[in-house]
């Protein structure tokens, strides 16, 4: 067990490395793994220089052969991380995230996600957070990720709006990446239909530091997010989106979500990297299917195709993907019955020969049905009972269910 | 071998059993199967008396046990049959269907489909046909059944007639039951796209006798494909189609064919039964995604979500199911590169870095992407030759790619 005084210097060792390195920096990851926070932020500044086992400790840590080429890997890190010590103050990063109603998560935290640790080596040094984070973050069972294109179309709108709203109402949590499109509406339709009090209505997984909206025309949706739910970020106050930081980010929503839900996404799109990291994850992810005339689906039924993904077409089907949170949400889809329902054999036959209008003979239905009459009368009782069949002074004929 | 005699009585006399009997009566196929068609219609008949021991072998054939409750089983048959006898005419039968132009295909023969035998006792008796059959039936490699509901929406043809255009096109025989929607669509489609003298254009394969175009609305089109392509049924000329016989039919569809695609289907559809036929003789089949909010697209999500089907989006994702007819034949689809592709990431991480207006210089893009300056001035080389990157008097700044 750390001390108080222990955590609160790993919590402010892990803030500065948050902006030190890159997400996913696995040099970082390994070194941290290796020697803690306190002693990695002292490799990493310089302050301390690493002894002569550490580098074949991080190859062990990264599964490596150590070659050659490789043998500077931790001296090219510290040339990486050494342009940006001069702009570490982990303190001015936790004062801005306190003043902006947040707080920085660290592993070990109560309220730190245990599915985060299914990321193994690349599990995120912190997670700044911002908002509704006071009855902590959902487990990752009750968490569902809803993504898709920014150039979401309306068929993308309204199928996100009621997969969200739905999974909303049955007590699901959505997550999603706080970007136009599918996310935007995925984020709009949790918090609309979000009771009053349910915290957090819907969770914002950002590419960027917390103290900025991103991107700039979603900003009075994030800030309601940030008010009613919860944005996350491993990066810290300031930092901005960049492509490699969203690809990273793609991760973080795969392994806070338990189910990840594409809605529509075009051929090559970021969407199919979250999906890909929660197949990854072997958690379960749910396609919605739609026009094969449609850029914006081709990208879903990709998924379709290689077996990524599960054809999902409403809220019940995503929540038995994810495995309902009690026993009656998964409801079964309701359908008329047929005429012909639980009739054997011999009674379709004997149900497709009876005559509409007109009613026939014991006889001619034993012909036209290829029946022994002795079936025919049987089965003639059966479906006079059910109200398919009826006679008069014509004979049998077939009743029309009213 | 048999005799040419032999032959003749041998489809005669299962011509008057396609009669007799209707499409898939286990006890009349355990008959035949045990005794031959000949000797199977002079005991349905009742010419000849059964003997002791073939209940025996028929309860064998179909592997069940003889119980007390199913002693009567071959004389129930027979009283099934009985009130058909007088209406056989085999003779007036094969007259019709010559006059028509067609003729009745019976096993062993040589233009009979090899790959019926997959369905086992269940194999048709014969096949009566109609139109191109000079050819012979194309083996199942290269016929490929669309089918779909009788109610199909604008979009649903639209997808069918560029499925079994494109089809034609490459080369494969598109089949169909005939009937309206869908199917109709998938026959028309084949028949506009098939080169003049590819024979058969397109399949039809029937639920009633091949003297009549049912349904009456499609009486033109049917008459085409009688024209160009092949009309199909185990049923003899006068037969009615009835439910039953069309639930048959569809299992007559799906061992025809290679592969099957339902394009639309509701929740349920006898579409779905060709499908499931198809899946039971383990043949592929795939299933044409659509909007969730499209009844008619709510059998096809089920086959995509209960594993039955995979996701077909066009005429070459169906050729790949089915296997290509030459290698070439299934063509990767063709995406536009990304500024992005094939960079390590380090290069990705510079690029991002990269401002577009303002150039910058080396020592802040260090720090901005945290890459050593030794890595970022190999990458800006890199970047460079790619057309990327571009320095000026201000520095270096992204360039855009024409």
């Amino acid at each position: 067990m750390m001390t108080t005084t222990t955590r609160a210097a790993d919590r402010r060792a892990r803030a500065a490395l948050s902006r030190l390195m890159e997400p996913s920096d696995w040099v970082g990851l390994a070194l941290v793994a290796a020697v803690g926070a306190l002693d990695g932020l002292r490799i990493a500044t310089g302050e301390v220089n690493p002894g002569p086992e550490l580098q074949a400790e991080l190859y062990r840590l990264l599964n490596r052969e150590q070659s050659r080429s490789q043998q500077g890997m931790l001296s090219e890190a510290l040339q990486r991380w050494r342009p940006r010590i001069k702009d570490l103050d982990p303190e001015r990063d936790l004062a801005t995230i306190e003043r902006l109603g947040g707080t920085v998560l660290v592993p070990g935290d109560e309220s730190w996600p245990v599915e985060l640790a299914d990321l193994e080596l690349a599990e995120p040094l912190c997670l700044w957070t911002r908002g509704q984070h006071s009855h902590g973050i959902p487990p990752a069972e009750r968490t569902i990720a809803v993504v898709g294109s920014r150039d979401s179309t309306n068929y993308g709108n309204s199928a996100t709006g009621d997969l969200a709203a739905g999974l909303t109402q049955k007590g699901y949590c959505v997550a999603s990446g706080g970007a136009y499109g599918i996310d935007a509406q995925a984020h709009r339709s949790a918090l609309a239909a979000a009771e009053p009090g349910h915290w957090p209505a819907t969770i914002a997984i950002m590419a960027c530091g917390l103290d900025r909206y991103y991107p700039a025309g979603n900003e009075e949706l994030l800030r309601t997010v940030a008010s009613r739910g919860l944005l996350l970020s491993e990066l810290p106050p300031g930092a901005a989106p960049t492509r490699w930081r969203f690809l990273q980010r793609n991760r973080l929503i795969a392994a806070l979500a338990g189910t990840t839900v594409v809605v529509e996404a075009r051929w090559r799109s970021g969407a199919l990297n979250t999906a890909h990291h929660a197949a990854g994850l072997g958690r379960p992810v749910g396609a919605v299917p739609g026009s094969i005339y449609s850029a914006n689906s081709a990208g879903t039924h990709r998924l379709l195709r290689d077996g990524s993904a599960v054809c999902v077409t409403d809220a019940a089907e995503v929540a038995e993907l994810a495995g309902p949170l009690d026993a009656g949400a998964a409801a079964e889809q309701q359908v008329p019955l047929s005429d012909h329902d639980g009739l054997s054999v011999e009674d379709l036959l004997l149900l497709d020969a009876l005559p509409v209008r007109q009613g026939t003979t014991v006889e001619k239905l034993s012909a036209v049905a290829g029946l022994p009459m002795r079936t025919v009368l049987a089965g003639l009782g059966r479906l006079e009972i059910m109200s398919l069949a009826q006679q008069d002074s014509s004979g049998w004929r077939r009743q029309q269910r009213s």
